[in-house]
């Protein structure tokens, strides 16, 4: 049905489904990512969107002005991929939406003086190759491309062996100033990932930050051995010092009033029952609205976890793998988008967005969708198809008013 | 070379290695177990014993006695398993040192009285089903075979799945007391899996004891959300109550005197870095010479991890997957063993060892070769040249004084 999203997700609902953990895992160039991209680019092609696929991997659709130049494009659009076991909403809501809002457009029978662009950008979780927003990171030139063909998966892919694998030329990837320089504005719609409308009681809002965050990689290397014959004193246990990481963390994030520190992923090797690790890789993810809380955090973290180390004759390293600052959206932006929607409050948010990567080079906005449920990166997370449909129509409205003046 | 041992652990280093962890992985059933079950029946072959492969999928090697009757048998062996990231000496140095002592028996002209059987038992690491000593608990009716049937590694395979491609059938899994009656004696030998022949500067040791020792495994169940959008004080992650548990499984051994407590093995679910888990798989190896330690050190740490729970709105669940109790080895057998090796002290062992298992049900001793290192489970676990030749004698002699008289 023309200008439903719900219908465009229950199209691909029984893609990539996780039977272990529940949910969905898309990553990055995976089968069921790829099928995603072959269904946007055919649903695309049956709404005469012109696709092309840039060297970084994003899919641009473009919906062409009269004068059929790619400039001054207005553009929208968001993400296929997923966390391990997460929602069907949290980026496919966006690219479902975007191509809803391109038939409610055309019912409108709208005719645009610029381009409109729906674009879906890969590994924005970062959840095959570490780096969040990897896409719209390598085409604003915020990260080495060579550093990202060697990035390794799970599994140890390269990221230029599963672009490979993607059908890419992993030699192409890299910063592609005149493709944003096309672009003069972006918005991305996105299921809300927090409680914030639902306590308000209202379907959408528009963004007003994103706050501060980043990923750190943390390695405690100990001594391998045996559960039974070593005495406890003869130990050098990783996975001690790696449950003092995670206290500290939690007491840290605690007492920063609005801050959050989180590790959801920690890998025991060699991962046996009957044998004290030889090393703990972890994974810590560190939000707040002020720059320097994040980093006392961190630090603070990482001297608990030297302390431990320390005692239990472990060493540890702590790497930064990615960080971004607090994103403020565009304002002019924002206040053409309040005028179209008026009552739509606006929200902070504490995740991470390829809008908010591109915000640091173009005009770009954002639009939340209620999430009856606040949660996210889970199987929970929710839209209800009433406020799904909101979204699609704000999305327009928003739209017809950029791209038609 | 007959009766070199470590000539023949050279020639399955290449089977098994693992790039990632260092040292070997070679869990049951796996690619590389399979190969090491075909090399020890080609090597078998060579040497004349005649293979048979029972329920249970123990290979029992028989060099029978000249009236071919197989009662009244000596065995030995060890297995052909190991841990994540082990060496190649936990298991295959019981089964080459066995191997040779028969070519220095053949080489003495022994002419037995009774049958020897060299035997290798499957899945003693429990690395991969979790239950240590899988193949000598099933041969003792220590396990449920429907149990254990049913029992999944953590691919999602079950045994009878993993136990059908090694051309096992496993609806005939399950007690063998007709073949555990016609044995009156086995020996183990193994390397020594801590440094107490080091510190004696000796050889070979007589077992004495092995502690009693247990596997638990804690499930801990939170609520799954995002790692920026969700405010500290709304959290229920299971990470922080599983960093508990490490904690107090430390503090309750380190109090105990002598007692061992390891996590090894910790699972987080889904596993990504900017997400609250939902829930955390932890296994528990505790282990200590008095049962009722090993009890209480279960219970407090148990206790220590639903108050976290509790407070942070998860739920526990602790079962327990195996318990040993302490094992002392038969007396008369190990004055028999002693009064051929009168210089070899006895030593206690806090590793679990088949030997253990079926110690239960007939007379059974072990024998340790000196690690220089001490250190198991690793691929660190060493012994020299020297030490392995003085123990394949030792096991030559301790089975021609069981054999021949």
């Amino acid at each position: 049905m023309s200008g439903d999203a719900s219908a465009l997700l229950a199209q691909i609902a029984h893609i990539g489904v996780d039977p272990e953990r529940g949910g969905y895992t898309r990553p990055v160039f995976s089968a069921p990512e790829l099928e995603l991209r072959a269904w946007f680019i055919a649903q695309a092609d049956h709404r005469g969107l012109d696709v092309e696929i840039d060297g970084n991997g994003v899919i641009w659709a473009w919906w062409d002005a009269p004068d059929a130049r790619r400039v001054d494009a207005i553009a929208t659009g968001s993400h296929l991929d997923s966390v391990p076991g997460g929602g069907n909403l949290d980026g496919p809501l966006g690219i479902a939406s975007a191509l809803a809002a391109v038939d409610v457009l055309r019912e409108r029978g709208i005719r645009p003086v610029r381009p409109l662009v729906v674009a879906a950008f890969p590994e924005e979780e970062g959840s095959r190759f570490g780096i969040a927003c990897l896409g719209t990171r390598l085409l604003a030139g915020l990260v080495d491309p060579q550093r990202v063909r060697e990035l390794r998966d799970d599994k140890g892919v390269t990221f230029a062996e599963a672009a490979r694998g993607a059908g890419l030329d992993p030699a192409l990837i890299g910063p592609d100033a005149a493709r944003l320089a096309a672009i003069s504005a972006f918005v991305e719609l996105h299921v809300e990932q927090g409680r914030g409308l639902e306590d308000l009681g209202q379907s959408v809002a528009l963004a007003g930050a994103i706050i501060a965050h980043g990923r750190w990689h943390v390695r405690i290397d100990g001594r391998g051995d045996h559960a039974g014959a070593t005495r406890m004193a003869d130990r050098q246990d990783p996975v001690v010092v790696a449950a003092e990481t995670v206290r500290a963390l939690r007491a840290h994030a605690l007492v920063v009033d609005d801050a959050r520190g989180t590790i959801g992923r920690i890998k025991v090797t060699p991962g046996g029952t009957n044998v004290i690790a030889a090393s703990v890789d972890l994974w810590m993810d560190v939000r707040h609205r002020d720059e320097p809380a994040v980093r006392r955090i961190v630090e603070e973290v990482t001297a608990a976890t030297e302390r431990s180390a320390a005692a239990e004759g472990c060493t540890v390293k702590v790497t930064e793998q990615s960080f971004s600052p607090t994103v403020a959206f565009d304002n002019g932006l924002r206040e053409r988008m309040h005028a179209v929607l008026p009552d739509a409050p606006v929200l902070d948010t504490g995740a991470g967005h390829d809008a908010g990567v591109l915000a640091g080079v173009i005009p770009t906005g954002m639009l939340f969708v209620r999430n009856p449920t606040g949660a996210s990166h889970t199987p929970a997370e929710a839209a209800r198809p009433e406020d799904v449909a909101v979204g699609v129509i704000a999305l327009a409205d928003v739209l017809e008013t950029l791209i038609t003046r």
